[in-house]
C-alpha cells in the first residue's frame, strides 16, 4: 500500500545537505546540541523519507502513517530539520532558529506532544527502539483486527551505538524477532564513535551476528551510498523478519576537519568549521535560509504522503469496520465502564469477598476486558502471580496477532517501553504486570510514560513485606515513595476488592496519565461493604469509617494496612478512644482535591499514618501531631505474618502510637 | 594453580541426589520456595564443585578462592544444600530445616552477609551474572598487580533463562567478551521453562550464537551427563574467552511426575510427589538426614579447597608483595586520606575556586586517587562530562588489566552491577559515573549496593534543571527523593568545592555504605572560605552562616541551591530580616545525628527549604512553619539560568517565601 511512487534521486543530495546545514547552524545558534548524528545520517534519512516513508504534515496523526522513531534522540535536529522542510505547520524556521530555547517546540531531545510528527520522546538511550517494537506490534495486532486496507504501515528507527549497548536493546530485539515484526526496520548509525571515543574502547559485539541470533534480517551498507541504502531498505521490506541495516557512516559527515571524531558528537562545530563546511558542501546560503529546490524536494515527499493518506481515508469511509476502527483509536468509553463497574461493585459489597488485591485486580479486569474491546494485557513472566490474564484472552504471537495477551518474558523494562509504544501507536489500552519491587527495572520507561502522559497501566503485585518468604530482594520498601515521586503518575494502593475495582476504572479510562496499581499478595477483607456508585478512589483519600463522635485521632492507611487501621480503631474504641479511619489509595488524586475536602478528610485530631513502607512521601497527609507506623529498613525472609509482627506493623502498634500522640 | 586433584566420580551421583532431596524437603517444610532449578542443576553443580571449584569452608573469605554466583537466585536451596554439605560452620542442618524462616541464614534468595560462602545477593534477575563480570574483571586487575602466585581463581555462574532474557545480560556479556574475561564460566540452566510456561512463549534467541557474537566461547551439553559437563568445563577453562555452557536440563529432575513442567519452578512438590521422588531416587533416608557417604564426598571437596588455601597462604607468606596485597583487600586508609583532604581543603579555602561540583569532584578525585593506591574509576561513556578520570589513569582493557580506568560503555546498569562485583571481590575501591537522571537505569544495582552494604561510589553529574538545554529527559527532578528513599545509601549533594572534597573523603573510605554524589554541571562559588579540618559534611547538615542575632528564618539548601540561599539571605538582610543558612549535603548522615545537634542546626525559626527538585523527602528538615522552593513538575529545554528563573528557584523567590512565613 505504501509503495514509493516517483523517485527524484537527483534532489536527494540536496535534501541531505539541507539536514546537515540546518543542524550545524541550529546547534551553533543554541551553543548546545549534537551535530554529529544528524550530519552523519543525513543521507540515510533523505533516502528513507524520499523513497519510502509516508507521512502527511497536514494530518500528522493520520492513523496509518508510517512511524519514524529517532532512538538516538540527541540527534533531535534531524527530525526538526526534516519536519520543517516537510512543511509541518508548527515547525517553522523560527522554531529551528530557536533550538533548545524556552517556549519553543525544538527541545534538546524530541519530546512527544511538543510538536507534530514526533512519535515518541527519546533521549534516554535504548528506549526508542523498544518503544518502536511496541508500535510495530500494535500495528500487526491492529492489522489482525482491521485488515490491510486500514492498517498497513512500517515502523522505522534510527539507532546509535548507545541504543545498541543499553541492555534494553536486548529485550527489544528478542521480542521483535520472536514476534516476527517484519515491518520494523532499524537503521543503525554504525559510525564507530561514542562520547568517550572509538567504540573499540567499550564493545566487541558483532551486532549483525547478534541481531541474526535474535531472528532478524541483517544487512550492512555504506550509509553515504544512497542507492545502497535504498536497496537495503527495499530488501528489508521484502523480508518477513524485522530488519537491521548497519549504515556505515562518518559522524559529522560534511564537516571537513571535525568529521569522524567524537568531538563532533555533542558540541557545536564552531564558526570556523561551519564556514569550512559551507565551502565543502558548496552551500552558499545564509544560516536558516533554504533554497526553493530544497522545499520542493521535501514537499514532494509530503505530497506523496498526503495522497497515501487520502487513499486510506477513502478506504476507511467505505469500510464496514469504520466505526469499530474509530472507536479503537478513541479514548475508552468511560460511561460504559462506569456502568459496568458500578454493577460489579454492588455485587462485591453484597458478597464481601476476602481476596488479595492482586486477585481483586484479576476480578476487576474481567469486567474491564469484557467492557473495553481493545485492552492488551500481559506480564513479564509472572502471569500466575500478577493475575493479569482474563477469560478468553489468547496469547499474542507471530502466528496470532489477533490475540490480546502478551507474554513479555522476563523483561520488565522492555514490557514497559513496549506498552508506551502500544499507547503511542493507538488501537489498544495496554497494561502489564510484574512484582512491585521490579518497578526499579522498569523505572526509566515508567518515567517516560509519565513525561509523555501515556495512559498505560502497571499491575504491580506483591507490594510489601506481605509477600513473605522471598525476602528483601523481592520486598518493596522504598518503592511506593519512589514511584509517588514521579510527576504525573497515579500510584494506586487499594485496600480491598471494591477499591481495586475503582482504581481500575480510573486507570483503564485515563487519557493523559499512566497508572500504577500496587497490589497485595495476601488476602484482605472487603471493607467497602455498603455500596455507593461514587468512585471514592477518585478523590484519592476518603473517610472509610468516621469516629463515633468527635475524633480523638485519625488513622490513615493504604492497601493492606487499612485492615490493620480498622483493627487498631477497634482496640482504641475498647479504651473509649474515638478513631476515624481514612483510606488513602492514591496520594496524587488526593493532592488534587480542594483544601476544604482535604481538611474534612484529614481532620484536626492527631494523625497516625500506616503503610508497610517508608514514611517518605507521607508528609502531605500527616501534620504537626502525627506518627507513622511502617518500615525504616529493608525487609527479611519469613512468613508474612511473622514479618508484620517483627517489624511492628500491627493493630497494637498503631493503637499505641495513637495513644502516645494523645498524651 | 587450581587444577583438580583426585576425582571420585562414583560419589558424584550421590552428591547430586543429596542436593535434590535437601531442596525438595526444605521447600516442602517452608511451604514456599523454588525446587525446580536446584533439582535440575544438581548434576552440574556436583561436577563443578567435585572436580573444579576450590573453596575452604574453614576460611570462607580466603581471597584466592574460586567464586560461585547463583545468578538464578530463586534456586537458593542449591547453595544452602552445598554449603551445608561442604561443612560451612554457619550452615548446619537446623538452618536448612528452617529455610525461609525469621532469624535463619537461609533466606528465600541468597543474601550476602547472611551466611558464609554466599558471594553476592541474587534474586533480581540478570544481576548475578553481571556482578560476576565485576568479580572476574577484578580478578584479572588484581592479578596484573600481584601475579599468578597470589591471584589465580575462576568465577562461575549458574544462570537461568530469566537472567539471559533480562537486558542487563547483554551489557554483561558484551563487557565480559570485550574485556576477555577467560576465567568466567557461565553454566546456563537451559531447561526451556519459565514461570509462564515454555520459553517458546517469549523468546526465540539462539543464545549460543548471541554469546558467540559477543566473543564468548560457547558449548552445549546434556546437563545430566556429568562427564560431558566436566569436559565442557575443562574446555571452558582452556579457552581464553569467557565461556557459556548451555546445560540442557530437565527442571525438577528426579521428581517422577512433575519434572519438566513450570509447575515445579516455584512451588513445593507436595508430600505425594516427594514420596514418589524418594522412590525414584532410591533414597531411603528421612528428611534432613544425610548418610555419611554424602558428607564424605563433599568433605573431600572441602579438603581440596583447604589444601589449595594453605598452598596459597604459603606463597603469600613468602611474597615480597604480601604487605601491599593485604592493604589492597583491607579497608581504605582513613587517616591518610583525612590528612590529604585536610591539606587540600586548606588550599581550596584560600584559593576559593568557582567550579562546578562535577569539576570539584574531579579535583577531589585527584587527591583520592593519589592517596588510595587501589581506586578503580570509570564512567558509562560520559567521561568528559562526569570528569571521572584523573592524571595518569590508564584504561583497563584485555591487553592492560594493569589500568585503573574502566570505559563501561553506555551501560549504567551494567556499570553499577560490575562495581558491586568489584567491591565483593575486593582489591579495589570502585567508583563510576553517569548523569543523575540515569540513576533510574542503574537503580536495581544501586539497591543491591545498599542491601549488601557495599562501599561503591556513584558519581552522578548534571544533577538538576541546571544542566539546561538537554531538556526534561535529562533533567532529574524526582531523583534525589527517590534515591534518598533507598535504605543504607548516602546521597551527597555538595554545595561547593570544599563540601565536594569532604563528601569524597566519606565516600572513598566507607566500608558498609554505598555513596552517591549528585553534582552540578554549572559553576558554583566557593562558600567554605574559612578552613576547618573538621569534615562538616559528615554531620549531614550544618550552619553554613549563622544569622546576625536571633534567627528570623532558617534557609536550608543543598548543592547548587545553597548559593541561591546565600543570596536570598543577603536580600533579606537588606530588609533587616536575619536569616541563617544551613547547608544540608547529606540527609542520611544528618538523620543519624543526635536530637540536640539537629535542633541547634535547624533552629526554632520558620524554615525555607531550597532544592531544584521535588519536596518529597524534605519533611525531616522542615517543620510546622515552613516553605519549600523547588520543582513540582518535569523540567524543560532552555539555558540553565532561564530555567531557574522560569521555575521560580531564585533568591527573590526564596526571600519572598521567607517573608510570607513570617507574616
Amino acid at each position: 500500500m505504501n509503495a514509493p511512487t516517483k523517485i527524484d534521486t537527483g534532489a536527494e543530495a540536496l535534501m541531505a545537505t539541507a539536514i546537515r546545514v540546518l543542524t550545524m547552524d541550529a546547534v551553533q545558534a543554541a551553543n548546545s546540541g549534537h551535530p554529529g548524528m544528524p550530519m552523519g545520517m543525513a543521507d540515510v534519512a533523505a533516502v528513507l523519507y524520499n523513497r519510502f516513508l509516508n507521512v502527511d504534515p497536514t494530518r500528522p496523526n493520520w492513523q496509518d502513517r508510517d512511524r519514524f522513531v529517532l532512538s538516538a534522540g540527541h540527534g533531535s535536529m534531524l527530525i526538526y530539520a526534516i519536519n520543517h522542510m516537510l512543511g509541518y505547520a508548527d515547525m517553522d524556521m523560527d522554531q529551528v532558529r530557536n533550538f533548545r530555547q524556552w517556549g519553543y517546540r525544538t527541545a534538546g531531545h524530541p519530546e512527544y506532544g511538543h510538536a507534530d510528527g514526533i512519535e515518541t520522546t527519546t533521549g534516554p538511550l535504548g528506549q526508542g527502539i523498544t518503544t518502536a517494537v511496541g508500535m510495530a506490534l500494535a500495528e500487526r495486532m491492529h492489522n489482525a483486527r482491521f485488515g490491510d486496507d486500514l492498517v498497513d504501515h512500517y515502523t522505522h528507527v534510527i539507532a546509535g551505538d548507545g541504543c545498541l549497548m543499553e541492555g534494553i536493546s536486548h529485550e527489544a530485539i528478542d521480542m521483535a524477532g520472536h514476534w516476527g515484526l517484519g515491518r520494523m526496520i532499524v537503521l543503525w548509525d554504525d559510525n564507530k564513535i561514542t562520547i568517550d571515543g572509538s567504540t573499540d574502547l567499550s564493545t566487541s559485539v558483532d551486532q549483525l551476528a547478534r541481531f541474526a541470533a535474535a531472528k532478524w534480517h541483517v544487512q550492512s551498507v555504506d550509509g553515504h551510498d544512497r542507492e545502497a541504502v535504498a536497496a537495503a531498505i527495499e530488501a528489508a521490506r521484502n523480508d518477513p523478519r524485522p530488519s537491521l541495516i548497519a549504515c556505515k557512516t562518518v559522524i559529522g559527515q560534511g564537516a571537513p576537519n571535525k568529521a569522524g571524531s567524537h568531538k563532533v558528537h555533542g558540541a557545536p562545530l564552531g564558526a570556523e568549521e561551519i564556514a569550512a563546511t559551507r565551502v565543502a558542501l558548496d552551500w552558499p546560503h545564509e544560516a536558516f535560509t533554504l533554497p526553493k529546490a530544497v522545499y520542493d524536494a521535501w514537499g514532494a515527499v509530503a505530497a506523496r504522503g498526503r495522497a497515501a493518506r487520502e487513499g486510506w481515508e477513502a478506504r476507511l469511509s467505505v469500510s464496514e469496520k469504520a466505526g469499530a476502527f474509530e472507536r479503537s483509536i478513541a479514548a475508552p468509553d468511560k460511561a460504559a465502564l462506569a456502568a459496568a463497574i458500578d454493577a460489579y461493585k454492588a455485587k462485591l459489597s453484597a458478597e464481601k469477598p476476602k481476596v488479595a488485591t492482586r486477585k481483586a485486580s484479576e476480578m476487576a479486569l474481567e469486567v474491564v476486558n469484557a467492557t473495553l474491546p481493545n485492552t492488551a494485557g500481559g506480564s513479564a513472566d509472572l502471569t500466575g502471580s500478577n493475575l493479569t490474564v482474563t477469560a478468553g484472552m489468547q496469547p499474542v504471537s507471530k502466528d496470532n496477532y489477533g490475540g490480546s495477551y502478551i507474554h513479555y518474558g522476563i523483561r520488565e523494562f522492555g514490557m514497559s517501553a513496549v506498552m508506551n509504544g502500544i499507547a503511542l501507536h493507538k488501537g489498544f489500552v495496554a497494561y502489564g504486570g510484574t512484582f512491585l519491587v521490579f518497578a526499579d527495572y522498569a523505572r526509566p520507561a515508567i518515567r517516560l510514560s509519565a513525561l509523555m502522559g501515556l495512559p498505560v497501566s502497571y499491575v504491580m503485585t506483591h507490594d510489601s513485606i506481605g509477600l513473605g518468604e522471598d525476602g528483601p530482594t523481592h520486598q518493596p520498601v522504598e518503592h511506593l515513595a519512589s514511584l509517588r515521586a514521579i510527576p504525573n503518575l497515579n500510584v494506586f494502593r487499594p485496600a480491598d476488592v471494591v477499591e481495586t475495582a475503582e482504581a481500575w476504572e480510573i486507570a483503564a479510562t485515563a487519557t493523559t496519565t499512566p497508572s500504577l496499581l500496587a497490589l497485595s499478595r495476601q488476602n484482605l477483607p472487603c471493607l467497602r461493604t455498603e455500596h455507593v456508585s461514587e468512585n471514592r478512589v477518585a478523590k484519592g483519600a476518603y473517610v472509610l469509617r468516621e469516629a463515633e463522635g468527635a475524633r480523638d485521632v485519625t488513622l490513615i492507611a493504604t492497601g493492606s494496612e487499612v485492615e490493620i487501621a480498622v483493627k487498631a480503631a477497634d482496640l482504641l474504641a475498647e479504651e473509649g478512644i474515638r478513631a476515624a479511619i481514612v483510606s488513602a489509595p492514591c496520594f496524587e488524586l488526593f493532592a488534587a482535591q480542594d483544601a476544604g475536602y482535604k481538611t474534612a478528610v484529614l481532620g484536626s485530631a492527631p494523625r497516625v499514618g500506616v503503610e508497610a513502607a517508608i514514611e517518605q512521601g507521607w508528609a502531605p497527609l500527616l501534620g504537626e501531631r502525627s506518627a507513622f507506623v511502617g518500615m525504616s529498613s529493608f525487609g527479611a525472609s519469613a512468613p508474612a505474618e511473622t514479618l508484620y509482627a517483627r517489624f511492628g506493623i500491627t493493630p497494637e502498634a498503631v493503637a499505641a502510637a495513637a495513644k502516645k500522640l494523645m498524651k
